[in-house]
């Protein structure tokens, strides 16, 4: 008759620094009952899918384009399975795939939270708008999870 | 081929008397299966868990709105899964936080049981009015979920 | 990788004859991956359980009332959570709760099996239309989920 | 800046009394803002519709079906429609469209009013349960609509 | 081409005060495009509508429970066509149903603002958690309407 | 705390080629995750099913269309299920059934997957463009769930 | 207070004989209350409108991409607000994309009204099956909306 | 009975350029039935709303969250109502906003088109792969429309 439930949070967005690695080994070190499901963070398979298995494009437009349908079966199906979605933005690239994302989530009324650094607060004011927490570290992310699973500080 | 699936029931409400442990001890009495999900029912946790762990407010205002949209993580995923929700109204504070519950929950079509003394009938007769049950006591939410489950008087 | 996946269906409608009792018989013997939910078929329990729980009432009409509202509790949750809604009509009573039950199912996009003796074909033509199958005898309704889990005639 | 907004009800069940009628002459005398949907209700148009327009068939069965399911385009798209429905039950036929029009409206989540005479509240009462007013007569579902539009009693 | 589309707004909460008057009276002197609906503001009406329309009641619960249900035929149908809730909490009476509407409205995906005086701030907490605006007096609220439809401020 | 999650897919379309056991080798010789759903694929049981159960019908109309719905009953559940439905259209028949599948779990937002020869490109351009990925052998599928399941190429 | 409430009906399908001037002079000639939203129905736009508006492309298989995701804009907006879906099924061409709106008007839960000659019967079983009525004639079609707007035969 | 309905678009994204008075210049002129919904496009009064009417914050952080909740007032509503979403990418700034409103969109389902130089084509693939439609210039979102609406090329 335990509240101890199993969750599944979706992390989306910044593919290029260890945030994933440290939320897991939190969540690990923690005992949560959290199962964490991501895209691929492969940068170069997530680029080349779609040519590699449905053929090659002479067009990088078109190259990008199946691959980014492709990443979508997964991304969609596993972000509509989640329960919390969790959107991190570094200070590379664009990342418009993680706001699209985080998009996304809220229209699906998805409990959202937001991970950035506080210099980028005005630039995600209305993603931020949208989140049920705003975090600046993975470690805040795991806590966050530990108090909304188990009630503790 | 039984009948006897798994049912999740969401308790929400009042946080100051022992009407959750009273349910809780009912059911598994009775053996039902049952899982019960709960808000964080400790009252300064509840408060400081925005502050605590996303950084201090100045205003209390924002120390508030910090801690419900965390609290919020928990109940809207909790209260999604439920098969029922039951709502408790005690004699102390407003409790608007259950009413929205309520209203929540009658609004995503969940089974609303409420669970209140005589005295509140006419304050609450909105809230009864989308209510599958309107109960009493804590007992009388066992002998209901008995009843709904295994079919016994 | 086997397609034999679980199958729960709501067997809503006459409780005065043994109908349930033979499609779960024939579904044993089918062994079919089959899990039965149904509304209490205790025709006095069922008009009880309101006030032998939520206290009694003076005026039948919410005598009847609590009851209905109880009952709705288990069926509603049950037939939401099933995946072929199946309505039986017999020759006693108006049964009118099983043509609410049908067209709630209807209405949520369940797969409806209706079953009924020829002679009320006129007079439920719009339920009928409403189904996918529309069966006279019990083992119609198990020859329908053998050959729709199993693909055998 | 009023509130007059235009309402939509949609009249469902016996077609062999003067109960629209009685309605709409009541909502036309107290000038109140709302168009009354039907189905079709003259008894051999709608039986014969399915096989006079789309071929006659030999069996009657798959007659009465042609003719169900072509009225179900006029029922579900006005019923889909409506604001409220009003589901009447009179004393002749078994009237099972009727109480899945109930169910159909009730799962669609329409505010749902139930007209019959108290004799028949037991064998109604899984319907009225679902109901926000059971009324007798006509004349009271025209002074639930003058309340509900003008909050006039 | 115009952006200046009709907006439909939902006035929910306390019936002792001006504040309805307050924000009609401010939008017209703006001559903004925008439809009030309200529930029934007239207390007595609001309490004895069940009863009056469809008879009498010996018990107090089922007078009230009548009426609520009646009051919800009106609600429901306008706060489901309405834009923007705005749901306005006072200094008396309990006010759960004006919560229930807040957390309905909110389930329902609607844009909420909620008005009350900063001393309820820490009792409304997970209410305010869930509103797009949180405004202390009605004119806050008339601004709101004016920025948001016009872009001015 | 993996993301090796079970996914169900949906195999729609073609019956009279190897394909989908050419998908479920490749998925098994893999040790990919999937539960492979699909209609029944025996022609002449989809064929006889509805008046092989339910009774013979003179007319040919209503025998395919007994079968096509209780086909239906089978179809929709596993469909509605499925995370990802895959549809094969081959060289022969007219295969609405299968396009009507496509466009059934597009509107249902199901990640599709086509499967055709090139030749068919130019007929079937609406149903590719409603895909996430258009194959042309069964092995690029298994390609497809390998990398969307597991991130490999 | 008429029931004479505007109807939108779509007109999928065949686009190379007179079917839709056929229904239309029909519904004019009736004075129905219809108003027709159709596809584009000149071949060669339909084919062209992705290249000639957004860029030229060296394969045929993203221009016709192109083409039908330009399309969909048109026919995805205009079949979800139409309240009766007919869909037309000729002798030539696959018409893949008839049976795909079929299969999402479907799954929208939208009438479908399907048009085809007899010969067809077998082939489109499953189409005809998710139909409220089979028509062979435009005239038929007519007729249909006439008895379900009017109430005429 | 023409096929001439009004159509709503919302311009999300860039604020810094001419680009939706170019697309409503060209609707204009080509008398398209468009009603065009924007947000609030002045950068200061956008930033400044939500303190200017709700009072002042210490803190950006809050300033900006009061402001963008502000502001989803409008968005969201528009959004919701629009048949078509126009997102539009600039050269300048983050506009996560303008990839959080593609992502809303399509989880809504709106069809989307994606306006932006063919440089940022790699950044924007996912946004891109979510589109029916990808143009360049403004003018092609103009014959978007017009071929749309009117059939023409």
């Amino acid at each position: 008759m335990s509240t101890k439930q199993q969750w599944l949070i979706y992390l989306s967005g910044e593919i290029h620094s260890d945030w994933r690695d440290r939320i897991q080994e939190g969540l690990i070190k923690n005992g949560l009952p959290v199962t964490i499901l991501t895209p691929v963070t492969d940068h170069s398979l997530s680029d080349d899918c779609g040519v590699s298995i449905l053929g090659v494009e002479d067009e990088d437009y078109w190259k990008d384009h199946k691959g980014a349908m492709v990443n979508a079966i997964r991304t969609r199906t596993l972000l509509e399975r989640s329960d919390v979605v969790v959107v991190r933005f570094g200070d590379k690239y664009r990342q418009w795939n993680a706001a699209f994302d985080a998009g996304y989530a809220t229209a699906k009324g998805k409990p959202l939270i937001v991970l950035h650094d506080p210099v980028l607060n005005h630039a995600l004011k209305e993603v931020d708008g949208a989140a049920l927490a705003v975090a600046q570290t993975p470690e805040q992310v795991v806590r966050l999870m530990s108090y909304v699973i188990e009630g503790k500080l």
